[in-house]
């Protein structure tokens, strides 16, 4: 099994495509063969410029890195796309036609496209960003271009995890007092209007400086630049920014801080997704489920109660040896078999 | 300490108002006399109407809850209203901005309002918005109005603890896009066409039902109805159809699976809470994470064996007695004490 991974990261190291998108595919499983993927992968990384594009629905995102995507080819850059969008998955079919409209250009150009969706359902596990980004870090991708669909939380968590944060805004839309309360001033490195040919882009312009300057002070302010992707006016001006920003973020240290912070989140996450992980297994061996569903559908037992009991339970039972997470299960729900069969 | 909580929770039933509010925070904080506190409430809930406003910022959600709160307790009903706000603790401005107002209203009628906020900073964790709805529920508030700040992920999963789900949308928004990409049509049970009075309403109402029309069909169609907040206008209209809502839950069975969804929801949440509390109780004591900190910064380790190698280390450590875990620890980073003057 180790010595596939090995090959198969040996493969995605030298290019080949198809093995990255078995990486990521794995990756987005999670389970033990991810874990030992990353380890493998995690020595090669930490070369790439990450870009984030997030903003409001509408804003024209997509055609926005469409562009980005094209300038950077041209400069011979090799551009790794990421489109995640953290929210359930009913919001597939939006995604979908973006996808596509995009995997034509792609398809023209040479540029990888993976789109990432939330894990679950309801309440489900963000999108792998950081590790994916590894992966298409560790297969030599120069640029890698992380967008959102939104702005909500989940999106503010995925796109933390870029070098420079491109925030798209776009006239007469409310943006300014939306992007307040989003708390995107906080995580913008770089605005963009974009649509700037449309009534009201000056305004916005107006507004978000004034806006700007009520912000905390930092050495580094976000300047802001207007673009009509649709038609590329803008891009060069926008690559100058996000290289400026990198050159920023370079000599002040702003890059180191905030790479340390991306691995400490990922180190968090992975930690609570493990521990997690583990317990339900136990509770699916021990066939314990249906009796706590049943328990707190009948209200017999509040939720809080009932998950410290399955804590205990899971402590009490392990015995003390250490084995990683295997893959999740892929057997079906209810079968019932010989805990010694295994 | 539990005969306390008894008496907190003895107080907060009779109606006493800084006993809940005593409660609310104990809850927000977390640790055992959290868990302790809603074993206690738990019996005394399952009682309370939830009614969950969710809707792009500047819709005018706040307005709206103000009024149905009035109207609420023109009835004669106990209205407690809980405002979250997933993101950052950057939008606190925002938000108080909104809870000033709001509280100004609220001492001239009675209404209970608390505002809950992300817990931790980057990547904290969501509000106990579930947690905080038994506690008004024990307390005997007959309508509980969950506002959200925007309609993000973290937004929809909050809005879910909810009975009812009302949408608020503004005409000439660009909303009708927007709910289709924020799966907000799939959370919807009624939809608030806000400032009803502006331009494009009627093409907003079109634009909803040719959306609604593709949707899966279900024996609950979520009406539209027309408000103007700001003058009460269609607040009555608004009530009526949350009652009407209230009615097909009931007697469909909706009302009895979305309540044991939430349950299930919040089970599944302290299990991951604790356990991660817990591995970092662990961590804590055994002054670990300083040098796992060190070794990320400085990429020696990667975060996804870091992860795993704690645990490990967790599993392998701890005796197998149970004990809930305490309040989040007060005392200072890198402060060292020995083992076992504790």
């Amino acid at each position: 099994m180790t010595r596939d991974l090995q090959l198969l990261v040996d493969n995605l190291r030298a290019g080949n495509m198809r093995a990255l998108s078995r990486v990521l595919s794995l990756i987005e499983d999670g389970g033990i063969d991810s874990t030992r993927c990353l380890e493998l992968l995690y020595p090669h990384t930490g070369r790439a410029s990450v870009i984030g594009i997030t903003g409001a629905p509408g804003a024209g995102k997509s055609t926005l890195v469409d562009q980005l995507a094209a300038a950077l080819v041209s400069k011979n850059k090799k551009v790794g796309i990421l489109a995640v969008d953290p929210t359930s998955p009913f919001t597939g079919g939006a995604l979908l036609g973006d996808r596509i409209r995009m995997n034509h250009s792609a398809a023209r150009e040479g540029v990888f496209i993976r789109s990432m969706a939330s894990r679950g359902a309801l309440g489900g596990l963000a999108p792998r960003t950081a590790e994916a980004i590894f992966a298409l870090d560790a297969a030599g991708y120069d640029s890698i271009l992380v967008e959102t669909v939104g702005v909500g939380q989940g999106e503010v968590e995925i796109i933390r995890t870029s070098d420079t944060v491109i925030v798209v805004l776009v006239p007469g839309m409310g943006d300014s007092v939306q992007a307040l309360k989003a708390g995107i001033l906080e995580i913008a490195d770089i605005f963009t209007i974009n649509k700037a040919d449309y009534e009201g882009a000056a305004r916005l312009r107006k507004e978000l400086l004034s806006l700007l300057s009520l912000g905390e002070k930092s050495s580094w302010q976000p300047p802001i630049v207007q673009t009509v992707a649709s038609e590329g006016k803008g891009i060069d001006e926008l690559l100058a920014a996000v290289e400026e920003h990198r050159k920023w973020s370079d000599s002040s240290g702003a890059a180191v801080t905030r790479r340390s912070q991306l691995l400490q989140q990922t180190f968090e996450r992975h930690l609570s997704e493990e521990l997690l992980c583990r317990v339900k297994r136990h509770a699916d061996e021990q066939h314990l489920l249906p009796q706590i569903q049943q328990a707190l559908a009948a209200r017999k037992q509040d939720p809080i109660s009932a998950a410290d009991a399955l804590i205990a339970d899971f402590l009490k039972s392990r015995d003390s040896s250490f084995s990683p997470s295997p893959p999740a299960p892929k057997k079906k729900r209810g079968k019932t078999k010989q805990q010694d069969s295994r």
